[in-house]
């Protein structure tokens, strides 16, 4: 079997990547070592950038996405009982999308099946060979058969725990990464959303954010220590927890119900450079992690499907190589900023176990300050937004 | 002996106090541990505010700071070769003002003089008694002899290592601090400065930070382990220490000469809370401290000395006391604000022992992104130019 460009891994990244490439008459095999069910079942990141908007509808999904989703003009960040509001549209003339990515990945497939793309599920022992020479190819099993496919170019979008990123010799890699001394419990319950808009939450007993789905289905958080395990959590609980660490206008309005998912995410800021090696390119979580505070993960994976999908066209369809040969230093300038962003967000807001007095001082002056100045509203929001491909 | 307002320390500070209180007709006494030689000597910041500016105007000094300043409408900050500016002007329509704190505190001197303004020096065992009274007094040895003057106010205005905070009872002081581990070994030297602006210079051999006095007279600093002593750094040792530490075309123009003063400062970020105890009132040094990375030091005292100038006004000529009664939370909100910039700017431009692979690519990282927001820019600008009183 022969293809010009294996993407490993079918969560949104590669799904998206092989979409737009597809558009472009570049033909494509995507492998999934899970079902395609359990793919669609996993909830994660739920706000799209304004790039990432564009690539969904470049590559022929925006429909469903533009009528269901949700725009945010803008957030509110909150210390205890004070409130201040980030204006995204008056500061950069852009807003954010509420769209989950089980939304996001639930159109790619289905578009991917309706323009008979290859996708194959299950796939087991998936391997990279030659990615340095001309002719790479992989292999993998299926139901205990050994399959092998040439092909021009490897996509690595397989996520941090994929096999893409260790393909790359470790002469080669340089890992950063940073592990935060918290989690996020999270619960997902179907109730109406607190507010209109997402409540980044700093509070004296920690962070806790304020997010949603949809107008019934409420996604809500709270920092908790590394060491809980979701079943220490009760519903009432985490939702005394959470009123506790809110505004008292908005504990007093929110809806509580039962929760239909529960679940805690340790924090981890994590880049592997190059996100290229030969023939091999990395894309999103497979290359790097933010912790989720300010939602740039699946937008950072997005603005290097964007970089890659313009240097894969250029290679195939004009011979050009400068956009693939400069991949790693071009994605790798966003992703940099991506994590500085997410970095600086989350040392803003959250409580850090040890976090001396001044510190606990100079937080809240950084609150108090972004709380006053234009400047520093508009350099949140232009992040936030996502900076410019 | 009798006065209104009895200010502790002659330094800048507690100078412009009393003349600022001089024009309004309120007394003042000035009490000085040091001989007025010692006072001129000692060299410090040298980058002026606006506020500070309108201060010294105001208080009738402003003539030869006027005349003989440098207006800095911007900065530049490098990273190891590469440099960017920061345009304060067009950012904030704000300019800064070159002029040393030797300048500053003579043209004071001479003002208190022309004035008749009372002032004493080389006073010991100063003593505030009954702050916590309506009927305070202070008392000192002079010569051999204890004095007494009774007052209505005591200004503290006697820098870190004074007496006047120490008065505040411990069970009501909260301190907060952060000592940072490193210094700046400065120079000062008779020679043009490198550029016509300052460059604040990140490299990855730690901070450098090429400032001036005036056209012929430089000042120059590296930051330094705080274990190093002025002594084991010959010139030449320090100017090929900062050449390397500033981008090269900047290190091929740099004039060096002998240097005429050598120094280590250690750097620290120090806030003690309340700044007011009754009739005692805190001002600049003797309540806050912070690193000199964006020069805030002065500038910070100069705020203080505003609210507390203002509140005095209100509450010997008006007979209100609502400015002195907030004094102290009015004053905290703006020396936060400068500690925590003093901070940022600090933690952005330094090499720090315990950084870890991802932490200087975070800082890099920062400052790719500075040198690429406007509004980022705009949020540096705002507070270096000065945040309005």
């Amino acid at each position: 079997m022969r293809t010009q460009v294996v993407i490993v891994g079918g969560g949104p990244s590669g799904m998206l990547l092989g979409q737009l490439l597809f558009r472009q008459g570049i033909e494509t095999v995507v492998l999934e070592r899970r079902s395609k069910a359990h793919v669609l079942s996993r909830i994660r990141a739920g706000i799209l950038e304004s790039g990432f908007c564009r690539l969904m509808r470049e590559a022929g999904v925006g429909e469903r996405m533009d009528r269901e989703g949700f725009v945010h003009e803008g957030t509110v960040i909150s210390r205890n009982d004070d409130e201040f509001g980030i204006d995204f549209r008056a500061l950069t003339g852009e807003t954010v999308l509420v769209y989950g990515q089980t939304e996001v990945t639930r159109d790619l497939y289905a578009a991917r099946e309706a323009t008979g793309g290859a996708i194959v599920h299950g796939v087991e022992g998936v391997q990279i060979h030659g990615a340095d020479s001309d002719r790479p190819h992989v292999t993998y099993v299926l139901d205990g058969t050994e399959h092998r496919i040439d092909c021009d170019v490897i996509a690595g979008c397989d996520g941090f725990h994929g096999i893409t990123r260790q393909t790359i010799p470790g002469t080669v890699r340089r890992e950063y990464e940073k592990v935060y001394p918290f989690g996020w419990l999270g619960i997902l319950s179907e109730t109406p959303p607190v507010h209109d808009e997402l409540i980044y939450a700093s509070s004296d007993r920690g962070f806790a954010l304020c997010s949603m789905r949809n107008a019934h289905l409420s996604r809500y958080y709270v920092q908790c220590p590394l060491a809980d395990r979701p079943e220490d959590w009760s519903d009432a609980a985490f939702w005394t927890e959470l009123k506790s660490r809110i505004p008292a206008r908005h504990a007093e309005a929110l809806v509580t119900g039962p929760s239909i998912e529960k679940s805690i995410a340790p924090l981890r800021s994590f880049v592997s450079e190059p996100m290229r090696w030969g023939r091999l390119f990395l894309c999103g979580d497979a290359a790097h992690i933010v912790p989720p505070t300010g939602a740039k993960g699946l937008n950072t994976a997005a603005s290097d499907v964007h970089y890659l999908y313009h240097g894969l066209v250029a290679h195939f369809r004009d011979g050009e190589s400068e956009g693939l040969d400069r991949y790693s230093e071009t994605a790798l300038a966003r992703v940099w900023k991506a994590e500085r962003f997410s970095w600086s967000m989350t040392t803003l807001l959250h409580h850090f176990p040890d976090q001396t007095a001044f510190d606990l001082r100079i937080q809240a002056a950084e609150l108090d300050y972004l709380a006053s100045s234009r400047a520093a509203q508009e350099a949140l929001a232009q992040n936030y937004v996502g900076l410019p491909y």
